[in-house]
């Protein structure tokens, strides 16, 4: 834990202080269980209640919401309460964690031709291979295998145990979160007479800058061309990428997503948790799809998309579902009755 | 293979022994697939009938059971047939896999600072960073990395190639298997004009004691406050656990199951495969989730929920999904025909 | 980048030259992307119109497009152009990437008591147990841990940081990628007055000749026999196999797909991406399941299955999901419709 005074953070972050420069904050939470130390923020007036309540030292609010939150104590106001809190957790975690001067641990294999750039870090026991090119100030963690050829962009950071395969490219300032592989072969296969003929994958993969993948996700290499995650993507963890996907910039996945090879998402889409986007379509830029839905045709047009069967209890769910099985007949009959009905 | 006598594992494990002590026993087995050497179970009555036609040399019966078993050869009378069947496994393996005696390899990478308890054993190439505490008994496999200030309570077992981050704490008699990530940034941005502002992750995550993790699953770190496993808890393989989660004890996860960030799960639950649970919501105590099932919204009410699309043939399929997209406007037509029908 | 001769690939692989021997190649790509230095290749006659437009040095074809081809330039005339294709691409792969002499890299750990075979490779950091044994030709990552008595068959290529847990036997020329874990323990617990009792996992894995397993990709050791998977199977990227999982013969899993424990699944089957197969059924072989499709119950006959909610846009989704928790009313409603419209 940490102690800062309320006048630090906005010396750093900007904002309009109401209140004390010299209140000192111990830590950032939600308003409800907020202590006298706590640095909160209020971004949705639903939440607006709690403001009256809430114990906070202090709390990030909109313009309009100035005399609602003087009224009860100090106050940062700014136009955009939940980035100016993305950025105060940003000031605080380099408080809390300042970066270790960068150093190469000894244990690391790096090849003679790697070449490696000002100021990098690489952690114990990090294999470099030929060729791979590690930019100024990036950090590769323990344990990473960077493949040969293979080259990690400005700034960017690997936490330990991150496989990048040959001939991949990372941007600038990615963070690539543990057990996330880049660049395994896609999946493909001819059929021959009842077996599969691998098809070499003879592609890699291409990352832009600023782009965040979680841990354990994987993403392919092109089967002829790249695989291609353009800036600002954002992937959470155990997200499946296929071979020749090309997802637009400043698109994010939520976990256990699967998009599968050859898939075009444009940019600014999101896509829930455990959803799955098939092959060989695409999704115009600006498309939300919902959490575990599965996309089986193009989406050409911005818009919200679902499709989950709606939980129930199980017995409900049963009959339901047992009656979807009949659900064509059901229309038939119900058209056979509307037909009798006419006059 | 290892032979014991009968005798020795009524020793070791009581129960009532039908037959004689002196028999030998090789291996343990499901009843249909027994040898004269084997040692089976039947917990279920339903397999009663399997009982006369198994070859195995010996069952484990409820009482109920006890002249029929006895009938066809020796048994173990105990009140909890499928109990005392795991413990003879964990018997059983402690006889077949000997622990090694502990030893700290001369590869691993500890840091100075890093505490090590009594008759720790940590395998080779693994990682123990600055202020990491490894307490007596545990066992730290290959290629492990213990992040700073982590922790790793008596007796848990770490299979090779898991990461543990910074100031994690895992509790006692934990296993963990190879490449789960305990401690990765939970998935956090605030948007900002098209861009997504990373939100750090303060938190940290907190497992109880006697939880088990599976293979390449993920649990992330809280934004603000910790994600939390309480005690025994039970994860299986590629299970994802988002941001500040919380799972109450001896709840039970099955494999590629999902958890979205800021869900409070209860105690006593179990989630099928593949289910997703979405975000900030909760399930109360003996909840049961079937199978690839999707919770939307929070259940209040301990039960058994299901909600899966019946799979049946694609034809039949394709019709039913085709209509089940005018099911709204079927129950207008539904409700017109009732209408006209009305007196 | 390599350039190539029509004719030397000729002389590989056969097939009837329509053009000159001499003309050279750079690369390999699909019809619609070629540049007059691809080798290009029409598989499905849909695609025909894409040949009088294409830019392609040269398209592989099948017997019936002989002409169509040769009216714009140099084709290869073959039976099945797909596999045909997909030769090439190996053939181009050994050109691009030619394998690196083999050697043991002098930073693995490498147990006394295992038995490594001729020409094997064995990379940095890899940590090979007692008893493990690898078979001549393997190839064995940077990284990878290879249990106790586990054992890698002839031409096996495993990439960097594959885990093979004690015991698991891994056939000849397979591919494993990054972080795939073979071995770990199955999911099995008794309940015990509100806990969970481990079942000790005594089994192991057994993988046959020629399957591929993607990147962190799971399969867990039997409870008391043996997890198997038959020749030429392929598994995706972020596949889970459960315990006791028996999988036929040239059977293909697509990525983020799941096999409950005791599942059996016939030979020469397909699973789509993200499909969930519960535990203790059987499918039968030349079952192609689509993606996502949850299989709850025996399938004994060969045919396509599915079962996926239609995805649509939000609002008409949310309607018609709502209505779906009513089907079985609704239909209880159309029946006395007909009643009292029967005569």
């Amino acid at each position: 834990m940490i102690e800062v005074e309320l006048g630090e953070l906005i010396a750093a972050l900007g904002g309009e202080l109401v209140g004390s420069p010299g209140l000192r904050l111990a830590r950032l939470g939600p308003l409800e269980s907020a202590d006298p130390q706590t640095l909160s923020f209020l971004s949705n007036p639903r939440y607006q209640s709690q403001l009256a309540s809430t114990q906070a030292a202090c709390v990030i609010v909109a313009p309009a919401m100035r005399d609602a939150a003087a009224a009860r104590g100090a106050a940062i106001v700014t136009s955009d309460p939940y980035l100016y809190f993305a950025r105060c957790t940003q000031w605080w975690a380099q408080r809390l964690r300042p970066l270790s001067a960068p150093r190469v641990h000894p244990s690391a294999l790096i090849d003679a031709s790697a070449r490696i750039g000002e100021g990098v870090d690489i952690g114990p026991l990090a294999v470099i291979e030929a060729g791979a090119r590690i930019a100024a100030g990036a950090r590769v963690g323990a344990h990473c295998v960077i493949g040969e050829r293979a080259s990690v962009g400005e700034g960017s950071k690997l936490s330990a145990r991150v496989t990048i395969g040959f001939d991949c490219v990372i941007g600038q300032r990615c963070i690539i979160h543990s057990g996330a592989v880049i660049g395994a072969d896609g999946f493909g296969f001819a059929p021959n007479e009842g077996r599969w003929e691998k098809i070499e994958q003879l592609g890699a993969v291409r990352i832009g800058n600023d782009v965040e993948i979680g841990a354990n996700s994987c993403i392919d290499r092109g089967a002829l061309d790249d695989t291609v995650l353009e800036d600002g993507v954002k992937l959470d963890n155990l997200v499946q990428i296929g071979h020749n996907v090309k997802i637009g910039a400043h698109t994010a996945l939520a976990g256990c997503a699967g998009v599968a090879g050859s898939a075009t998402i444009g940019a600014h889409c999101t896509v829930g948790g455990g959803a799955i986007i098939l092959g060989h379509l695409s999704l115009a830029d600006h498309v939300n799809v919902s959490a575990a839905t599965v996309v089986t045709r193009t989406i050409a047009k911005p818009g919200h998309y679902s499709g989950v069967f709606p939980f129930d209890d199980n017995a409900s769910w049963e009959k339901n579902a047992a009656t979807l099985r009949q659900l064509h007949a059901l229309r038939e009959r119900l058209r056979a009755l509307e037909k009798k009905n006419s006059p």
